[in-house]
């Protein structure tokens, strides 16, 4: 199959490797195959690898010793968060050994002044999310895998996810990184510090690196105020072209307090239907557009909110809808519902498990587009044209705000002529109109070798270059994000 | 002096090297001495090199070309904006030919619907923020330089500025770069897409590297929507204690409409006023606030507003105050004046225009602190005790939400014992509290021997790497940012 690759020529990991390591962490060494296989193989089953042993850090120390030890002995090694990631890059290819941050868990402070939060690497999102509720904060960030993603593994894939929109990408709200190098040295870069312009910033150069260039560690995060109004809006909407016009109204009307516009199509409602039992009080649309803000004044958000859906009714952009404020009042007006805070999460569980429910469908082909956002919808429509019966279901969905689609397509189990199809048409049209094959999702082992539709050659080998001279056994994470040099 | 530091082996300019550049770029060569002046010294004419020569591209195969030439003939470049920097980075040191932005000032393309802005390098910040704001969008970023500094070279030092509280920094709204490296290839990163996961992000090293790593020869930004509404409230308080509780309490019932919150201290006051004739609308206070609001609607916002400063008031964080709203009524009440927005200009100029008045007050040694915002100002009292008669004025002023501090200190001329006094106290001070020695200026010439005290040696010494390996005969503005290695 295409993503065939050859076992570069590292060490492979005698008894000797095994004593040394349970020295050095003793009872978080886990070497029985049974308890290894769920890091072996990726979330979505897709990928797997044949890894023989899983390390456990519980400090930076440790970890260095750790990778050090590689290094020398010429072992090859997968940086791995919470296993969620959707290319194939967080688990090993052959019998890489797993470097796990599951136990590097801790919180190490937060500063309710500045809301900086620093903690390990293997933080759990919601995790950190619940914490910072308590103290009035959030999570600069929020996605789907909430419930058991990493933070390390956040940044390491430079993750965006719902609040993008908002609160800006990772390589604005990171602050600082501790990072070890391939050698088991260790970088601090960790400054929890707004502004700091002393020298290059090293800390970028690991954000997005998918585990290629450093270990992540521990991370400093600036963290943003808790909303004390959230909103949602669940709008039908006829056609694309609606859909486009309902953000741009959205966006102007609602200004500052607009967090987060999605956007779906009715096969994606029809399989988390279906798949996930889960219902939606708005049917019978093509498209569906979920809005959500996030404000410090409930009237004032309440009241922006409404004057947006008036005008969006009234100017035929939007043919039904349901909304969810945080008043806790229940109102009913002409076609509007108005839940109370209860249904937030419902409505976002339409959006949020639309990825849960295409893994019931059988096979699938996800691909993960940056677009300009008039052009969004079409890479879906062309697509469903060119496979034809030959795909079960071809469907859109994604973060319409950052122009981010999300194209997934399923059949009932995996074929190669169908992938034959799919690719590199799918590369060739998002080239065409200067998109990004990956928006968010990262390269990965399974997009790797389609950068160059999306970078110019003197990137990449300038990318090879810089993952050549901090890692120069290549080591880290082979076999993924770049074409071999 | 303790700047001193010796010519670099590079090739002196033969009369071949001026003769091969006429014909690339014929009649936008400079030789003159006089013409030259200008772009030998620094702003606060603290600095000064001796380049006898001054090329200005207009597009970046001739910066391309010119670098190449460089590069082979061993020549030094100094790549030069519109030389404003406050460190000494963008003049010549010795005879560094100077390699300007002046002539690439054209705007690329603009996109209404994603906002995204394309330009050359050379383009003036105020004047892109005119143009789009006949679009009804801003730049995300605002200086007091703004009518001179260049784009290019605010991406190349990372600018900070006045809206980093509200659109955060360059590192997030930056989408893209083309720049052009040490050997004349130009690598061009100038994507146009909110979210690109496709490989390292490779314009980050280049975004703060102060013209090191290379020419920045077109950016491509993020730009906000134009606020609807924008107030300002000028306030007076009697401690520094209270400066901070005010902004505490701005921040949570400011919330997301918050877009400025600016401090200075009288003595800033006082110069403003001796050496610009600016006059205040609030006196009598040892310390002054600057509060500004950005947001979509003017009734929300001045209501979000009134309600702060009446919680302000009442409970004595503020002395007394001016407010400036948008919405063109002049109305008295109490203490209070509420103008017409065309103030909003004079009292912006307060705090903008301190840097400006203190070059009238002799000369400048100039700190740019990042420090805990609770911890800011006792730097600026320790300094005074310290300097005692020795310093005719001590002052501070800054961004206060981002926990930035400016530390100015003047004196009749310059003394190397008070700058022995001066340094390194204030950097170990400010190492103390692991504080950042340059929150946005950069280091430049002037403080490269002392990056060691907010980056640890392991990471200085991974920028001499990066730098080694993307121009590694040392040609692109040296003398700067790193110490030698």
């Amino acid at each position: 199959e295409r993503y065939s690759v050859r076992r570069l020529p590292f060490s492979r990991l005698s008894d000797g490797d095994v004593a040394f390591f349970e020295r050095l962490m003793p009872g978080r060494v886990v070497t029985d195959p049974e308890e290894l296989e769920p890091f072996n193989v990726d979330w979505l089953k897709s990928v797997r690898g044949c890894s023989k042993l899983m390390l456990k850090p519980q400090t930076t120390a440790e970890a260095s010793q750790a990778l050090r030890y590689c290094y020398e002995r010429n072992l090859a090694v997968n940086p791995q968060g919470g296993n969620t990631g959707l290319v194939g890059g967080s688990i090993p290819v052959f019998d890489e050994i797993i470097l796990s941050t599951v136990l590097m868990n801790r919180i190490i402070s937060f500063d309710k002044v500045s809301g900086i939060l620093v903690c390990q690497a293997g933080c759990i999102l919601e995790k950190l999310n619940e914490y910072l509720e308590e103290q009035g904060f959030i999570m600069p960030l929020d996605l789907g895998a909430k419930g058991s993603c990493h933070i390390g593994g956040n940044v390491a894939t430079n993750a965006g996810g719902l609040r993008l929109l908002r609160y800006g990408s990772l390589r604005g709200t990171v602050l600082g990184l501790e990072v070890v190098l391939a050698d088991g040295s260790a970088l601090d870069c960790l400054a929890s510090l707004r502004k700091d312009n002393t020298g290059y910033d090293l800390k970028q150069l690991f954000i997005g690196s998918e585990g290629t260039l450093g270990f992540i560690t521990a991370v400093s995060i600036l963290c943003p105020q808790k909303p004390k109004a959230v909103n949602l809006a669940f709008l039908g909407c006829q056609s694309f072209a609606k859909v486009l016009e309902t953000f741009t109204t959205c966006r102007a009307m609602l200004g500052e307090i607009l967090s987060a516009c999605e956007f779906m199509d009715e096969k994606c409602m029809e399989l988390v239907k279906r798949y996930l039992k889960l219902s939606s009080p708005v049917t019978g649309s093509p498209f569906y557009v979920l809005i959500e803000t996030s404000g410090s004044n409930t009237t004032h958000d309440e009241e922006k909110l409404n004057n947006f859906l008036e005008q969006a009714m009234t100017s035929g952009l939007v043919a039904d809808g349901t909304v969810a404020t945080d008043d806790k009042k229940i109102k009913a007006r002409g076609t509007w519902f108005i839940w109370i805070s209860l249904i937030h999460q419902m409505l976002w569980s339409l959006r949020e498990r639309i990825t849960e429910a295409l893994t019931h469908d059988g096979y699938v082909y996800k691909y993960d587009i940056s677009l300009p956002v008039g052009k969004l919808y079409d890479l879906v429509t062309d697509m469903r044209t060119r496979l034809g019966p030959s795909a079960k279901n071809v469907v859109g969905y994604g973060h319409l705000g950052d122009g981010n689609l999300h194209l997934n397509i399923t059949t009932e189990s995996y074929s190669c002529s169908l992938l034959d199809a799919i690719e590199p048409f799918v590369y060739e049209w998002t080239a065409r109109y200067n998109g990004s094959i990956s928006a968010e999702h990262g390269l990965g082992f399974k997009k790797k070798q389609f950068i160059q539709y999306s970078k110019p050659k003197e990137a990449v080998f300038l990318m090879q270059r810089f993952k050549a001279m901090l890692d120069p056994k290549g080591i880290l994470n082979p076999y993924k994000m770049l074409p071999s040099s």
